[in-house]
């Protein structure tokens, strides 16, 4: 026990070398649990009667609650917003008061984008359950597809991404990923009825661009063909296209900022493409032969 | 901030077109929350040592705890049964009462089936000890496994799936699917001695049927040849049939309904199956050529 | 409701069979949600600042702060520990105040090793940063890449394995298994600049030995070529060996314990690796033929 005001010391020696204190124009960080919580409301208002202790509420306290949920959303994100600014270049010189008023004009513009969320995120519903036979209703979607609350999330991290907002939309999208193991990153670009089925293990890179009714299957990557150059591809085209009525079975693999998938293509089951493929056409492999080896009792 | 009523607005007349309000006789929805406390509580009586916060219990206080819990359970399911029956196609008319009598019967023969599922989960974690040189006890498994959490929760989503509790199983599985990454549909059929090792990716489609003493790796799929007739094709058999003594080695991929594994066969690594395979043989791709290409300092 | 006493006695009659009662000399067991707790207050020392609700403490709070903590973790992990001390072999006939002895020593030894965990730690996020053109600094990493908090899980953890702590390294990386789907199982040797991307299915085995600036992608497994044999095989050497500057991409397959990867060699997508690559070398598939299939309006 005696060891531990020693150590704190040691530890403290390596925090400092890398952030300085009470310099008194720091900023505190976001707080990672405040901003999902955030989502976590959204999501309550995006969808109002499958949330909550699912008591009925009349109108008139529905009205009332999503009012107030507004109220306290746009607050946190307000805050959260300022925090996070002081990672982005553009507003590093900025007081603390500035970057408050500048997440306060984010903030805003996000809201009066969450109606148009509703319309999108219903398409998505739809998506699902025209394209899951064990889907019973759009209810049970809503509920519990993973795929849905993934695609729920990225909807809401990549509005606030597209406004700017450094730091927090990935961290909305990271927490969808530990929530359901599918990996969107919040700069994809994403069409309307998109479904993704069961979702583990699926990865949507940064500069992804997908289209409408796209259906993606579990464990698909949309990848990068290299990443040996770091850094220097930062903000560049590096994951591929995926045009409209595509569909992509589990899996599959799609790398390389050049490649386009154009419309109405299948691509079968652990496919690994690395080129553009021409439209309305199946993609299979030659199926690779199978062996059958006898196995011995005692083998 | 003033635009704030006015979004409410706009997210109300969507809700709206969706639902209808204030019709007296339109009941409350399941709650999630609940339903998911619900399965952690029948956890802690199916190994009500591995739970809680470890205290050793004597036998009176543990035996009085496991029927309180019980109570707590019955009442719990109770009344989220009664809710979810507003799903089912057969109860739609029934009014709440009607539907909470339902619930009540459905509740009881659940809880009668609970021993059983102890039996069943004792022999999962039997084939898990066996098959698994890095387990170093039976607890641990039991403490710490994602395979064997969801084949847990999965034997108690099945038996309320097979009862006919509309909602509910597929809650609970998309529950431990979120906590391990192995997404098994509350259909599927499964014998005892099951287990899958590491999990993550593992998909199990709704009309799967397994075997005894079947084994299972990370990322493997028994899932539908193709899903575009969508809807059409719900309560079809479109998922394999693994007969027992089948093991199932990592990322294969084993897809429709008239594909059968049979009786002690070898499915190898990766491989991707659509047609049925004889008893007790060991199936390989011939390997593709791996090529090697010298690396350069500067490539 | 009247069955549940006979449903309870069921239970108990199970229980029964397997746990003895009321021996007074059985110690309690290892409470999972502390463990988890632990590691958690224990990330909350190696990156202060991006931890609680964001506030930026003065150094005097800070340092006391991290001294609270360290008491913290100290008397949980103790505790935990002589818990965990009953399962293992060389402890067993031991008394509880023996082992909370032994407890002590272990848990004094861990802490001190925290300060070196941040230097791992910090060329972890370095190795992240230069190898992910995504990410937009090291905070971001920090706060919220998965592999990242999967690879600060596991340097503790292997920290306890090391020191002989059993079942609680486990009940370690099995959460971060659940939050990341990344299982890194707590025995395996991991050197300094590591790096996962996207992370969702990797799978590191037991005895997995991996070199220094490796990377490694989505749904990748260092595993055992059979496991047969299961509990014989315990403790002996199965999964493979990573030399320095490899390159694993996704869903790559590298199985058995005699199989070296070395120096420098660059592992392809999917590839299924049974025998070891010599030094400097990209290791591809010749590409299998990809068919496109036209697609009928009505097909």
């Amino acid at each position: 026990m005696s060891k531990i005001p020693e150590i704190a010391k040691m530890i403290m020696d390596k925090t400092m070398a890398e952030r300085s204190f009470g310099e008194g124009h720091e900023s505190a960080q976001p707080d990672r649990c405040v901003i999902i919580a955030i989502v976590k409301k959204i999501k309550e208002i995006l969808f109002p009667f499958l949330c909550g202790n699912g008591e009925r509420e009349n109108k008139e306290k529905l009205e009332s609650r999503i009012v107030k949920d507004l109220e306290d959303i746009s607050e946190s994100l307000i805050q959260q917003t300022a925090r996070a600014l002081s990672y982005d270049e553009s507003s590093k010189g900025m007081k603390y008061d500035e970057r408050l008023e500048k997440a306060k004009g984010l903030t805003d513009e996000f809201l009066r984008r969450i109606p148009c969320l509703i319309d999108l995120l219903k398409m998505d519903l739809d998506a699902a359950f025209d394209g899951d036979p064990a889907a019973t209703s759009k209810d049970e979607i809503a509920y519990c597809y993973p795929g849905f609350s993934a695609i729920e999330t990225h909807r809401i991290a990549h509005e606030l991404f597209v406004l700017g907002v450094p730091l927090i939309p990935r961290i909305m999208s990271e927490s969808a990923h530990s929530e359901t193991g599918v990996d969107i990153h919040p700069g994809a670009t994403i069409g309307h009825h998109f479904f993704i089925d069961h979702g583990t293990g699926v990865v949507i890179g940064e500069t992804s661009e997908i289209g409408n009714y796209v259906k993606i299957y579990q464990g698909v990557t949309l990848g990068g063909l290299s990443t040996r150059a770091g850094q220097a591809l930062r903000g560049k085209k590096r994951h591929p296209t995926i045009k409209d009525n595509v569909t992509i079975y589990s899996n599959a693999s799609i790398l390389g900022g050049q490649t386009v998938i154009n419309e109405g293509v299948v691509i079968g089951g652990n496919c690994f493409i690395t080129e553009s493929i021409p439209a309305h056409v199946r993609v299979v492999y030659d199926s690779p032969k199978i062996r059958h080896i006898p196995i011995e009792k005692d083998d």
